[in-house]
């Protein structure tokens, strides 16, 4: 449950207040060079921009290499975190449309203390998964690239913003994906559900193609069998058909608003919590590397099933 | 790949013009009393309301079932296609939108003459199979209930229109659902994905929650631990949170107009293409049981996973 | 749970004294020419030898094919049931050895009225998948063969008797299987341990191994990596060498002996139960083709898993 | 492929020649206390009595605990290698029956300088799975015991031999297993085969039972449902029947030995390779903690999949 993918796979531990995070990449193919400057930049990029805490996430690899290749071996790695001490102040109390009430239901506690695993701190694992994914991905020419197309304009101080998201993957090959339950386009979805915030998942012309008819959304194809419009974000059937894949991403706003609001305690009582932590006031804009993980690694997964390859040639 | 689920599974097969379609439904619980009527009405609400088609389908079941009752053995059935000869008509084209291109790119041929396995028809078998998983929620209290929000306008004579569909999963238990990847809308999302023509999903407020702050947006808690408002969609951090589970989907227009459109064949020659069979107009109604149908086995799936009851008690 | 294999997969279903058994052959590539003759052939060994039920399977594909070769979609097949009635003489006796009480206390029913699906029927199944895995496995001049060594002397009118079987594996490439938990042989023992009436698995020196040295043992290559001996059957650390893999499977006795025997009902009530019906008095040699479609379905799908093809050429 | 498993589940990471070994502990129930003097005393089982290198193996959990208790997030562990560095004396030397050829053929290196995954070194981290399983057991007061039946008799210094051992898991519920492919004896055999050196498995009377005959070997019930013998090993059908679950796991000699033995190197030409580090001369009696650790997961597994609990009461 704390797996994702299914050749290649990330399995990842630790919890925001704990000493570290880190994971498991299992099924990354041997020979692959870890350019540890490029997954150090795709770190900042989700470390850097925010104006809540600054991470500066040092990533350590302790197995799956000999000579800065992967070996077939899984690759673990560590990330230290700077903040590890218990989170005192939260105790008891079921922070507002955050993971606390459902973590008692579950497991019994709420997780405050240690920050559980639903926090945005959890994400900085994925993106390290993500980076060998790209890499594997740029010897294919394939690249992914996200953009935060708007955020929710907040009036109040303290308040936090939702934000719309943006995603494309270029180069794909066409046949990735099966034709019914494991469409490319519902793994997909899967992976940004995923995401801490996410609300929802679209491709192509995603809720607007509710409101439009056959005759104006068909993609009609030319005599070299490019694409003369790309309406169905490069999924047909579920399959890939060789065209830009193109997908957006919507988050709620962040649910630890600095501003005072009514909620219960474990035991039902009554209590006003505000948030003194120094989160972001939005998923976006760190959110960008994190969502480009998430498609990477389940494009190489589908890659690396290789079940477009499963044709007999007679 | 052909196969939905991790504990309730269904494993399903058949072409639109083969003999047959079925399925393997396999780790329903043993004892479970097969309500026929039940199923009989379910398919009915598929087969019946189309301006196109009509489907009279009967299933037969032939294993896991003793005196009524599922026996905990996988239960087989099928259901016959009416009209089951090849479909001679399209050969060697690719159809604007369709399966055509990317079976070809991926299988080394169209499929066109079989129907293959992206058509409507195969969700006859997940009507069946989410059927089953119905009867297995209704012991316990769960309803599962899709309608259509709106259809697009159609202007010209033979065009489709795109639809948006909610549903609405009532009375869940808390606690369903993993905190990372497994979250519970992640899998609601992916079986969306996998209805054909599905372009979108959201939950909760969805993508509106893009536009939205945080003291807006935050469901807060009574002291009985019920919820003042759900813009979550029952949903949080992935864990349902025993309010209704809400969210939306998406299909864009069937891809089959009754209008000439251009496209090649398969080997690139220009053709004119004009659909002559007799496809509904648009994906709703009869896609609402479908829905439904997913829904309900992703939920089941996640209750017979039975993770919410890792608990141990001190 | 009535699936085998991860990328090739054989769901099955079907009771002894149900209409019929059947299978959904998922993950089979497109293009493979399903030689009738061929199947026919296999379920025919399975069929012929023994001296209980003649068995004249008939197995009818119903999709995933088109002009006699596979589409990529699944293929499905049935084969019908002659003595499709329930089995009314065995009603409440848990017999001996045999299936009834763990089916009681698992299901709470002892499926002696349908016969189940631990009997030697649904095993019809596994050879029709094995049959389309040789198939894929003769493209690539891969055999595998099965043998009997031994059966155990009856002694007494009514009697069944153990047997030990060989087989081999010859024509595989070195490199499948993976070195920790997806071990090639250990696949291949769980395939076979999932053999009704199966109590033991070695590969190469099995069990005699454990009386050897290391200066005996050892296979020490050649200069063009041959092996001059193979006492480690053809996997070393879980990974095949390109030698002929070689293991032997035990078989106890059928439990159906006609001869009366003390047991319980289902309310602890002693009772004399002799078996009456017109099972065979040894697993082998009918187990031969189901042996050789088990090797076969693990071989192909460690084939088209295709992890050892996951090397980047630097 | 570096995870066992399915609910209760050990991604393992590490190399013997590298920094540590480690591994996440996924699904796990929170709530249990981890004892950590007896996971320490299952490593000193597993450390202690061979003649080789003794490895004084400290592990440090980082995450999934919140006062020393299991919290339902995953449990990540670490165990420093005190003998980190690459092993510089092996290079190029395909080792006779080792894994460094099959590493060539698979990954494009032989392992030989980090000492890869196959070597003993990897089941430090089956023994802390192990442990933590056994813990879950404990509470439903099931326990598991090896003990070595004989090691091979060794003739010439710096031999090495091979070791039969036996396993019983006391206190078993029956209804554990399915029927057909995941039968838990199966999943057993899989786990067996899945360690190092490992050649062979049997249930019960195993490989006997291939000469006993029906008569003998049906295992008879008394009306309390007792069973008067238990050949079959505590599981009939691939279902456990509430007896001792009793099997045996044949090792072969570890390949290592100090005497000299012809082989070639990476590019086929004859070297004469004599081993020269301080393994042991057998992998019994280290191996018990490991063939424990393997059956205590594949049990707690079955027991927390519940699918013995998939029954509607009517």
């Amino acid at each position: 449950m704390n797996t994702f993918g299914r050749i290649f796979r990330l399995t990842d531990f630790g919890e925001t207040h704990g000493p570290c995070m880190g994971g498991v990449i299992d099924g990354c193919p041997s020979g692959l060079l870890l350019d540890m400057d490029f997954i150090r930049h795709e770190l900042d990029r989700r470390a850097l921009p925010g104006d809540g805490r600054r991470e500066s996430d040092k990533v350590r690899f302790v197995s799956g290499l000999y000579e800065g290749r992967t070996t077939g071996a899984p690759v673990a790695f560590f990330i230290d975190n700077e903040d590890g001490k218990p989170n005192a102040a939260a105790d008891g109390v079921l922070k507002p449309s955050h993971s606390s009430f459902v973590y008692k239901e579950k497991y019994g506690h709420t997780c405050n203390e240690q920050g559980g695993r639903s926090s945005a701190r959890q994400t900085v694992c994925r993106v390290v998964g993500g980076a060998v994914a790209k890499l594997l991905l740029r010897e294919r020419n394939i690249t992914v690239a996200a953009e935060t197309l708007f955020t929710a304009r907040i009036e109040t101080e303290g308040d936090t913003a939702g934000a719309l998201v943006e995603c494309v993957i270029s180069g794909l090959p066409a046949g990735l994906g099966e034709p019914v339950y494991d469409k490319f386009d519902a793994r997909l979805a899967a992976a940004m559900l995923s995401l801490p915030a996410c609300k929802g998942f679209e491709i192509g012309e995603g809720f607007h193609a509710a409101e439009m008819c056959g005759t104006q959304y068909n993609d009609l194809q030319n005599s070299d069998f490019s694409f003369r419009t790309n309406h169905d974000g490069g999924v047909q059937a579920g399959i890939t058909n060789g065209e830009e894949v193109r997908f957006r991403v919507a988050f709620k706003p962040i649910p630890s608003v600095r501003v005072a609001q009514q909620t219960v305690d474990y035991f039902g009582n009554p209590v006003t919590y505000t948030a003194s932590n120094r989160n972001d006031a939005c998923a976006a804009p760190r959110v960008l590397p994190v969502v480009e993980a998430m498609a990477a690694m389940t494009t190489i997964d589908f890659i690396l099933l290789n079940t477009n390859k499963l044709k007999i040639e007679n």
